[in-house]
């Protein structure tokens, strides 16, 4: 804990810098924030590529989108094994207790977990099948995913792989109860999406993934 | 899967002006971005809170950071038995592949997860105990921390266990071998803060966590 | 080269004043930049003018940004005669190898290569006329601007002059045919700004230079 | 000149945030610095590269060092032929008109200037031996240096020609009447250092540049 090192200086600028312009300025709604607590209308799950941050991409406010971002931005199934999940505890928290409207998925091109799985799924990376690399078996939660693109001409593998991210997301989303008994209900929708970094595109999934249209 | 919705209006109009305005004056910088790959310099663990979001409060441009964030900023201890660990994966990718310099870890006051953990350590919430909670066994992470904070003045509390939040997983990071290896090297440096959402400021870790002093 | 002195003790002390925290604190980040070298988003062209520090304005970290500073923030015409051209040679080398996203040439007021172009072309500095004065024939690259401000009131024409240095060099940046294959393709994007020391203040050039707006 | 494009909005916030701190804190300086005029106490010649900036690393304030950068801090011969030659500009500027107390040119490691030029002098790169290549004519300067470093064992060549870019420059300053006379005069002194960006080191010339002591 002797490793602990104080944050570099432009970073220090550039917050006081926010604080005395951002801050300031809705000073009033921060306050608010922090004493009502947090209503996001939205949960969004993304990679943590720094690429990718739907904040900008959405001119998300504070308070919009409660966000969790992990490698991929991959669900894995239901599985109330007592284990930690990080990402399931994510989802109970943002459905169960902040009861969210919508559930949305963001995929990317260029993702480096999905070129990873995409390797090792056709067995060009040894290293990731290895019992200890955490990628690796993070990205066997993709694995379902290489099934149905393993049979395309080469050059569609892997932007297929990057939208089977996010079909393979929301099915095992529909496993928790609690997501599915939400979206049954009507309190809930889910969205599927997938941003082009280089293009600024962004498609969605409509019927059920068949079929992926730009916005 | 016949689930899936179209993306709210509101979010399309957004996405349509970010990409005729923000996109537009940058497509260079995206389209070499897409091209090169990220090159991050920093990865950032923080909550998934929607009134958190660091790209803001550090003036960040899209490839500065890799951002990781789930329930309360945690990072579990190093535990490598083939199951699924998403923010082991995260930072094994940021650490080993993207070889980032920084590793920040960034808590938040009124922070819902913590205040869980809290109800929690202290005997309120039976429901957190629950094998089948998420968000009780991912909090599990912190239970050492109530430990240090469980004697103090009760407004103390909860204040002391959300910069708990932030040394324990500084202590659990240095228990993965490549993070210990990095940041003994010089390659990595270990940061710790806590963001006042009310008040716009942040404190950081000093001393390895004995002192935490305004930025 | 007897004539080669010691640092002044003052600018000793602060060197090693930096190397003690800020260096210390990211030792990891410039020993990545050394070993990977430089990937800067943008080349900056300002002026040497010791008022006008980008890196401060825009709170840029090392690596961010790619500076060439000379006097008046001009650019030549293309002319591959095989003379020396060290603001060409810093175009050429950004643009081609780095493959910068952004070239931002930013002006500045109270300028003294500005004023004493003005003063030349409107026949009151005679000593700037001569061959052997460097200054003068620098500022002979900004005569097409002062013919666009000679008959505006006398107190315009410097301020509009000082907007002019940065117009004449976007100009003569599109005779180089890699800036202007580089611009027509959208893989990088030209920009000017005239920063105002006393105020503060930052204006950028809109409709191809017919207006000024503040930022 | 339709070709000019608004400021990302990252530079733009990040501007208001300097412009509400570091500005409103000094704004008094400012305009001082406004009305009154610059009066750096040095000139410092130093590289493009974004990795090297000297107010950084001297802790520099807005009005101390008029600074004047190209490829490489070379610094041509005199040579009054009434074409156009920015450095040569730069200093005559900093030396007649403000006439500063000290110029200080900047060398670093890892320079990608001087690695051309290594490649260029001994054969590699034949490229940059076109009439048309500007980088190329440029590190024509640093030509008489490789014949100082030629016949060091390989992996000594470039570190050691990055010290010759500083030595050849001062030998060329003393070319420069005016530059010769403030010297001889003691109205200015001459400083060549070179700066080592992953080590965090600074070494400067000693005996004419037969020594080079860390500071």
């Amino acid at each position: 804990m002797h490793n602990v090192r104080p944050l570099p200086q432009y970073l220090v600028s550039r917050f006081h810098g926010w604080r005395a312009t951002s801050y300031e300025d809705n000073s009033a709604w921060y306050r608010r924030l922090a004493q009502e607590g947090q209503h996001p209308r939205a949960m969004v799950i993304s990679c943590c590529d720094s690429r990718v941050h739907v904040t900008g991409i959405f001119g998300a406010d504070t308070g919009e989108f409660f966000i969790h971002r992990n490698i991929a931005n991959l669900v894995p199934p239901y599985a109330p094994d007592g284990h930690q999940h990080g990402t399931s505890a994510a989802i109970e928290y943002a459905v169960n207790t902040l009861k969210v409207a919508h559930l949305i998925v963001v995929g990317h091109t260029n993702c480096g977990g999905v070129a990873g799985c995409h390797a090792m799924c056709s067995g060009h990376a040894p290293e990731l099948e290895e019992k200890t690399s955490f990628v690796g078996r993070w990205m066997d939660i993709l694995r379902p995913g290489y099934e149905h693109v393993k049979d395309l001409p080469e050059g569609e593998q892997i932007p297929a792989l990057e939208r089977q991210a996010v079909l393979v997301s929301i099915k095992n989303l529909l496993t928790f109860p609690f997501v599915r008994s939400a979206v049954e209900s009507g309190n809930m929708s889910l969205h599927g999406l997938v941003h082009d970094i280089g293009e600024g595109k962004l498609v969605q999934a409509e019927d059920g993934g068949r079929r992926w249209v730009e916005v």
